[in-house]
């Protein structure tokens, strides 16, 4: 059991967090025994789990009964495992070796047992969403997320080794991939806790400002020095064609100056990566990036301040303020 | 548009499954055309639609209203969905290059798409049981179903290259990947239909005796000469593992004399696959077999004779005969 430490200051939200770690541990119980490790070594590797926090945060602003709060637990792993589902075949896609510095389910088992594990995960998920007794409309809603995250993947495949992508086309594909699932994990939490119409309306609205920014800021990541090990960016992303916010922003009007090192794909050596990260400078591609996963954030700060005044707001504002520093 | 010839003589079911072919026709539609295209060429491949059909005519048994008959063909149409998606995902891992000869979804545009084109049929899957407004109680049954095929497909690959698998564990293994979809089928069907509660329990049973004697039919193809074709069989399956029912049974007590051929696994030659064969005919593995596709057609037949005397239970009747000869 590990839940991220940046939950450690807000006790009532770890707790029930934790409750919410044990529904998922509970459904990923599965006869075939290499494929049920391999899912509590992603479930126990340390991701945030912001996206059930965003829909446990926003339940507290309604007035959830008991039965409400049960709900509310199993929507917050429902969310959790659906994004599990898709860093599994997102894995497959990407042949990426590790995921949070554990192996990839695809690098240790081989793509077959990968592909059917983000499948099982799919039953799971769908398996909670019936627990949960969700309303038609609510089911709708869940399935409309679900296929925009897949058109969102789609769409990144599509616009693969594309100079001349548009911010247009990259936050649509954001949209799609990762804005979804929280505007969904914040949506339901308001519904579950019988939050008023507004609020639930503003949570669509807040989770999706939060879901661009986070990719944004994910995807800034890619681009820079780390930190804490001084490791040079090594730009896997981009040799395999998929080109995000600084790049795309660094690119636009230069795309000429860029092609040449872009053009040689998988065969990118480190100088050209070096040429790369040296015009996204040049041209600020990073800088711009960073002011736009702002004005997102800005936008759901504004929205979270209008919402009702109760510990919860206070939490929000401070979780979202650290997403675009990223101190953790 | 292409409804399989085989129901050419039962035009109220032809008709039925037109119109849920075309719900699905209009369900893949999607804004990546590559994958639009991919799914329409598996939906007019020429399935022979025993899923939607069986849901179909389960529900005749029943009175259902024009609210409920819509509710049966978005069923019908979402039990081939469910089914087109682990195709699609299970030609990813067989590597197949084509299916019902058509180039597959992987073949065709590589694995990547191919995994997200199945993601996608799921979203598809779980938007029409949203549409539908499935009880909690399908809901979990669907979930519980889906789950199954998994566990049935997964426990094939952990079968692989095992020379003592037992019938026990075939059979396990056909119950998931096979028979729960064709109970799933009839039950949903039955039920929707507002049959009797002993006819949708009876359903349930017909549809995964039903399912398992397909299967094994299924399996034993491979194992004999085309009829048309006069083609000899390659063995695909065993080459890369997969042993089923015919060798099975003929290997029981023989491992000693299949596993020097069987061990070159993918190095298997010609004459190996021949020799293979003559095991297969000389301890009767094909004729067993048979035998055991005519037991469960035989019980599925028992309870469709117990069945209320509609016009539907004759339809039932022929179908599931025909199936066991396999004339289509």
């Amino acid at each position: 059991m590990s839940i991220h430490p940046m939950w450690d200051n807000f006790p009532a939200i770890k707790n029930d967090l934790a409750q919410s770690y044990h529904i998922i541990e509970k459904k990923i119980r599965i006869r075939n025994k290499d494929v049920e490790a391999t899912l509590y070594d992603l479930l126990h590797s340390g991701g945030k789990f912001l996206r059930p926090a965003y829909a446990i945060l926003f339940s507290r602003f309604g007035n959830p009964s008991k039965q409400d709060h049960k709900k509310i637990l199993a929507t917050a792993a429902s969310v959790e495992i659906l994004h599990m589902a898709t860093l599994i075949h997102d894995d497959v896609i990407d042949e990426s070796p590790t995921r949070r510095g554990t192996e990839t389910v695809q690098a240790k088992y081989g793509k077959d047992i990968a592909v059917y594990t983000g499948d099982f995960l799919f039953t799971v998920y769908f398996d909670l969403l019936a627990d949960i007794g969700e309303s038609q409309k609510t089911l709708k809603l869940n399935a409309f997320a679900m296929k925009r995250i897949l058109l969102g993947e789609l769409d990144q495949m599509y616009l693969c080794y594309n100079t001349n992508v548009t911010v247009r086309q990259y936050l649509r594909r954001v949209n799609g991939k990762t804005a979804q699932l929280f505007s969904l994990s914040c949506f339901e939490g308001a519904k579950h806790g019988k939050a008023d119409l507004a609020v639930i309306a503003a949570s669509q609205q807040i989770g999706r400002q939060i879901g661009i920014a986070f990719q944004i800021l994910d995807d800034i990541l890619d681009y820079t020095v780390d930190s804490d090990t001084m490791k040079k960016p090594v730009l896997e992303d981009v040799k395999q064609g998929v080109y995000s916010l600084p790049l795309i922003l660094a690119m636009h009007n230069h795309q000429a100056e860029f092609e040449p090192f872009l053009n040689k794909k998988e065969q990118m050596t480190a100088t050209d990566i070096e040429a790369v990260l040296a015009l996204i400078k040049q041209y600020r591609g990073v800088e711009q990036a960073q002011a736009l996963a702002e004005r997102y954030t800005n936008k759901a700060l504004k929205r979270i301040e209008h919402l009702p005044n109760k510990p919860e707001k206070e939490i929000l504002m401070t979780i979202t303020k650290k997403l675009l520093n990223r101190s953790y």
